[in-house]
This record gives C-alpha cells, sequence and structure tokens, in this order.
C-alpha cells in the first residue's frame, strides 16, 4: 500500500521517483526504466516541461497527428490533432477530403464575448446597493487600468460591468456581471484578474462612499471567477453539396443524405443518443484544442452546457431543401494563440504554425470545422457499415501490439482481417493460429 | 498556404513530414528538428506510440505528475495525473492532505450499467413490432454469443433489451434499448459490436418470422451506438469533519465552512456559476482518466449532460449539519482497467500500477475522489485569496520561461513575486529592470 508523504512537491525529480519506486512498484527497476525512457534526452526542453506542472516525473505522450486537406473559407489548411482515440485522426481526413471536393468548410465567428462574475452577498436596500454600483463602477475600471491596459493596446479588455440581482433565487445574492474582449488570448488569467480587482475595489471603496446606510460589513464577497459558460463566444462552421452528391459517396445505402438528417434529428430528441453524438463533434475539437495548447476542460464544459440549454440536443444540424444537403455546427469556443502554455509548448508553437498562425477567430473557425468534420465521419460510418467496422481497422494495430506482433505477423493480420470482423478475441485467435 | 495532398496517410512518417516542411514551415530545418526532437530513441517504443493514431508524426508531451496522499476508504493511493494546466495538481495534492488528516474519502459505485441503443424506423402497426420484437428478442441474445462469451467469462454481458416506443416524438421511431455491464472494461467496442450483431438479427430475422404483415423493408435501421450518457453508472464520493477543523484551516476567512457551502449554492442556481464548477472538478476527473488511459471526452459528455437533467447544476454538494461539514461528488463514469489502450501505453499501465491496479469500481471512486479534491482546492482558494494567487504562483515558472529566463534570474523572481501580483506584464517588467 501507498504510503503518507510530507513534503513530496520539495523532493526532486528523482527523489521522487525513488519514493514511489519504494512505496507502490513491485519491480522498481523496470517502473524506473519506463519512466526514465520517457524522459527527454535535452535536459534543458525536459526541465522546460517538467515545469508545467506540479511534481512531473515523466511526460505522458500523446499521438501529435494531422489531418491535411481541410478547405475552410476558401483555403487549405493542414490541421494538428493530438488524441490518442483510433480513427479519429482518419475519419477527419477523409471527411475533410469529401468536403473540399464540395465547396469546402464555411466559418464565421457569430460573437467572441467572455464572461466573468462576482459573487456577493448583500442583505440590504437594494436602492443603496444600485447607487453604490453606479458610484463604485468608475473606479473599477480605473482600478484595473494596470491590468488591462496590455489588452486594450490590442484592441480588448472590458466591455460592460453590471449589477445583477439573484434575490430571488438565493437570499442576498447579487453579481456583478462583467463581459470582456480578450482577442486572441483565451484570457482566462486577465479575466480573473480583472474581477478579483473589482471584488477588491468593490468592497473596500464603501468607507469612501458617503452613505451611512452602507457599511463595509453589509458586503459579503464569495468569489470572483470567469465563466466557462459563454453562449455569446460563438462560432458557426458549414458544409453544402447537392444530395446526389452525397448519395454517390455511399451508393450502397438507400437515401445515405436523409439518413444523416434523420440521424440528427434523433439526436434532437434522444439524450442518449445527443451526448454521444456531440461527444463524437468533441473527439475532433478537443484533438485541435489540446494541439494549439487550450483547455479542453473549458471547451468541453462550454459546449455541453450550450448543448443542454432548454433540453440537451445535439449542436449540429442537417437539412435537406430543394435537393441540397446542409450540415452545420454551431458551438461556443474559448481559445487562444496567444497566452496560456501557446508560446512555451514547442510543438503548440509548431501546430499553430503548421495553421499558419491564425488568429484567436480563425482558429476558432478551424475547431468548429474539424468538430463538423468528425461528426459527418461519425454519422457516415454509423448510417452505412457501422462505426465498428472502421474504427476496428484502425484498432487493429493495437490489438496486435498488444500480443507483440512481429511486422510480418501484423502483414499476415492486415490480409486475414481485410473482409473478417476485428474483435478482441478474433485477433487472439488468429495470433494463436498462425504462432 | 497549405496544399492538397492526394494519399497522405500512406507516406512514410519521414515523407510526411518532408511534405509538411514544404507546404507549412518557413524554416523547415528548424521544424524538422522541433518535430524529431519529440521522437523516442527507442524506435520500437516510438513505433508503438505512432501507430496509436494514423498519420502520427510526433509525440506530445503532457506532464505526467504525481499526487500523493490520497486516503480513500481508508486506503492511501498516490495518484498519477495528466494535465497541462498548472496549479492542479498542487491543489489536488494539498486537498488531499488536508483529507488524510481528517478521514479521508468514502467512495461508492452505486451502479455501473452501460447503455447502447440500434435506433430504428417503422411505420406499421406497433402490435406486430412487438410480437416481432418478442420473437427475435432471443436470437439477439443468440447471435451476440461469439462476442458476449468472454466478457460473460467475467462476470459481464447483456443486461436487458426492451423495444422503446419513440414514435410520439419522431414519426415511426423506435429503439432496441439495451443495457450491459462491462465488468472492467470501459466497454465500448464490447457494447457496439453487440449493438452492431443486434441490428442485423433483427433486420434480417423478419424473413423467419412467419407474419404476412410485416416485411423486412418496413424496418428501416437508422444506427447502433452505446451512449455516453450513462446516469446509472454513478459513482459517490465524500468527506466530512468538524466546521471548526475546517474553519481552522484558513483563520484569516471568517466563516471559511459556510462560505464553501454558499459557493456550491450559488453553483446550483446560476448557470455561469456552475459550468466552471464544473469545470474544475474535470480538471481533476480527466487528469487521472488521461493517466489511465481513459476516453476523457466520453466522461466530460456523460459527466455535463448528466448535470444538466433538468436544469444544469453543480455536480457536488455540501451542507453543514450540527458542527459538521458534509461534502461530496456523485458523477458518471465509464471507465476501465482493461480495454483500449490500458494495456498498450506503458505509461498508462505504470499509472495503474501506482494506483496498485484497481479494478474499475475502485478507479471509479478514485477518479470522484480526485474530482472532489479538486472542487475543495478551487472553492478554498475562490473564497479566500482567490484563484489567480495560487495559480500564478504556479504559472510563474511558465512565464519565466517564455522571457527564457536562466536559473539564477528564475531564483531572484521567486524571492521577487513572493509578495506582488504575478501577471504576465509584471513578469516581463520584472525581467527587462534586472537584465
Amino acid at each position: 500500500m501507498s504510503q503518507e508523504i510530507k513534503g513530496f512537491s520539495k523532493l526532486t525529480k528523482k527523489e521522487k521517483i525513488e519514493w514511489l519506486s519504494k512505496s507502490c512498484f513491485k519491480n522498481s527497476d523496470s517502473a524506473k526504466k519506463t519512466l526514465t525512457q520517457y524522459w527527454n534526452f535535452d535536459s534543458n526542453l525536459q526541465k522546460l516541461h517538467d515545469e508545467f506542472s506540479e511534481n512531473t516525473i515523466s511526460n505522458y505522450y500523446l499521438p501529435f497527428a494531422i489531418a491535411p486537406n481541410f478547405l475552410i473559407n476558401n483555403k487549405i489548411y493542414t490541421v494538428p490533432m493530438t488524441i490518442e482515440e483510433s480513427s479519429v485522426v482518419a475519419a477527419a481526413s477523409k471527411a475533410a477530403k469529401f468536403w473540399m471536393k464540395n465547396g469546402g468548410f464555411k466559418s464565421e465567428v457569430i460573437d467572441s464575448e467572455k464572461i466573468g462574475q462576482v459573487h456577493f452577498l448583500f442583505h440590504g436596500d437594494k436602492k443603496i446597493l444600485l447607487e453604490y454600483f453606479n458610484y463604485v463602477k468608475p473606479y473599477l475600471i480605473e482600478n484595473t487600468k494596470e491590468i488591462t491596459k496590455k489588452m486594450e493596446s490590442r484592441g480588448g479588455g472590458i466591455n460592460s460591468i453590471e449589477l445583477i440581482d439573484k434575490t430571488t433565487e438565493l437570499d442576498g445574492y447579487y453579481q456583478i456581471f462583467s463581459t470582456f474582449n480578450t482577442v486572441d488570448a483565451m484570457g482566462a488569467n486577465f479575466i480573473n484578474s480583472c474581477l478579483e480587482e473589482f471584488a477588491q475595489t468593490f468592497y473596500k471603496s464603501v468607507s469612501k462612499f458617503n452613505n451611512n446606510e452602507l457599511k463595509q460589513k453589509d458586503i459579503e464577497i464569495i468569489m470572483s471567477i470567469l465563466s466557462n459558460f459563454i453562449p455569446r463566444c460563438l462560432v458557426i462552421s458549414s458544409v453544402s453539396c447537392r444530395v446526389s452528391e452525397l448519395n454517390n459517396l455511399e451508393p450502397e445505402t438507400k437515401n445515405f443524405a436523409e439518413k444523416i438528417v434523420r440521424a440528427i434529428e434523433i439526436a434532437n430528441i434522444d439524450i442518449h443518443r445527443a451526448v454521444t453524438h456531440n461527444k463524437g463533434i468533441m473527439n475532433g475539437v478537443d484533438a485541435v484544442a489540446i494541439a494549439t495548447g487550450n483547455d479542453f476542460r473549458a471547451i468541453e464544459a462550454g459546449a455541453h452546457a450550450y448543448a443542454s440549454e432548454g433540453k440537451y440536443k445535439s449542436l449540429s444540424k442537417a437539412h435537406i431543401k430543394n435537393g441540397i444537403f446542409y450540415f452545420e455546427l454551431k458551438l461556443p469556443l474559448a481559445v487562444g494563440t496567444i497566452g496560456g502554455v501557446t508560446n512555451l509548448h514547442p510543438l503548440v508553437k509548431l501546430a499553430l504554425e503548421i495553421l499558419e498562425n491564425p488568429n484567436s477567430k480563425e482558429l476558432m473557425g478551424i475547431i468548429a470545422s474539424v468538430g463538423l468534420a468528425q461528426n459527418f465521419g461519425a454519422l457516415r460510418s454509423l448510417v452505412t457499415s457501422g462505426i465498428q467496422k472502421g474504427h476496428m481497422k484502425m484498432h487493429l494495430t493495437n490489438l496486435l501490439n498488444k500480443h507483440n506482433a512481429s511486422e510480418k505477423e501484423k502483414e499476415s493480420a492486415l490480409i486475414y482481417f481485410k473482409d473478417k470482423l476485428v474483435t478482441s478475441s478474433n485477433v487472439e485467435n488468429f495470433i494463436k493460429k498462425i504462432r
């Protein structure tokens, strides 16, 4: 069993591994070898990566892969994707290729407004509070000047600051609700710094406000934090083509285009399907987000919450009109092309270079297009041959690797499984048979 | 601008990089160096990682880090976490340390039921369809025997198969709704294989069903796929302690424990706060999920959709009763400790060994506990000093690295920023000043 340890974070990386070896591993030599074989031979580069997080002891590899041929707003992009799931990159590439021949993706940023809140309690007269808010508002802006200066020089800053009354929902609960333009940064640090300054100024300036009816002790600041729910930081990507073009793509499936429309209708009425439908979209979205150094938890939270407004639904839509198939994805995306780890992680810098150093709005369009491509790829498999055929074909190598298959064995397996079902047991049986 | 390319997936890794260099990079030598410096020196290991995804050209590093001192159900765990965001691992470790002294985490799996659906259209007499379903049900089970055999030997398999009428929501829409027990596997491939077999059998057996009123052409299978919405695959983790104990932890904050309760009440009534609140939980959840080779998009989708049932709310709860503070997290989690990449990725295998090779239910408990710890850490910062202080302290090294600070400069910075606000500009100014 693991033991309690004090001061773990203060140990050196080697000491941390030494402690782990003693307390967790049966074969500590092999465990140490596993951990250290992932270290980079360039010790400066390794140090940089060690310092991204606390208590780092090794590098976890995710595949850094490439999906070419994305035609978005009449420009061809080669898209870097970082994801562990087999078949995601292949599906994206395949979808991109088809849509390149059919006009490509059209993407548009509807709005890029970020949101932050100071949550506080106040049980006094609302009229006084409102008076105070109007009094203090200029100071909120003035006192954040040090923080906003640089952002303003880039064209961003604080957009609005409002007082919101939430007392009907929770006794005495109000918000300072603020919106921001963070230009090409995701903006979390900027927004949180502004909000914390708002909270301080809001609390401290009571003494300057010449009104006996308001005392500092009447205001209890609970917390100040940005919101990952950003329904007005939205991007749309869409594709369209003749129904006949789409049906020609899958000649063995009757009414392929209509089946896709039907599949999305189903996702709109059934939450069990909708969640998985959107999960498939996020396979593509997250893969580009990670490759470009963006926070995928923030994106996931915002996207699923957006999908759940009213009733949990599909993030994509499709319809057929006058022989034309329309397909679009609308989702909230807070991403940055500067700040965070974007300027730090060498592969993130390279990923952005592969995308020709887009600004954040362009990146929103790229990510949404990959999400839509992923959705198209998943639906295409689902309504035709089923998801397993393509997925297991891609997963076959993994299954063979599990049995330490040689290159020769892999070659035979690829031939053998060309027209047979790939399952974990079938691969196991095949390996047993040929050995 | 990137160019169109045909047959990209068929190129070797070197050829892929060669093409990228020509079409995307200004300085192709330096780009090539960046990509190849991340390759592992062990070419077999590199090949294994290349084969996880399609079109892989390099390894994307995420920090593989350690959060020790997690006392869960009276057992101490050392938890591997893989995440790029500064301060997540530090916050988890700090929270774990406090709760170890206060009884630790209690985790319990409520249920572990997985779900899958065959979606189909049928416009005929419902009575006939029901008759047919009852007729074909034994064949559905029988024909999946090859697939379920191994899972059954491990104690799992198909739990139930039902016909669901959704025709009031979409004309002619029905589901074969099935539940599964996938034991220690996440089970996606197993469930999808079963469902695709169900769909085939369901469609094909019409000819054997001796009833003129039902024809094969009356049934249109749309798709067969598992659901990532799994509200009955649930785990709870909770902690509790005396309110006085908690208040002693933050003596400078008045009513610290109550403030945490208030913060969660706010997350329950305000979606802007709730989404970010849950995002913080997922920082911990995903970090362990990735380290243990689990699909974090599936977990994210399931968790946020679960949070959104009725109205989007906090996944965690807290209350104070008789001087005791109770805090719990309930969330759906489909995770595996076998299958997928768990037996393939050497660091995933090691991560599971660090956790003493848990089964999937134990892993559910560990992940939920880390999620709760993360939530505690975030709320602790938020209602006391604010999130930025701790976060920026952890991010300081990243900001220094951005300016290529030397070790000596870093040391001075750590001293200088001990009592000063860390912002991107302040760090830039500091570096300019000392150089």
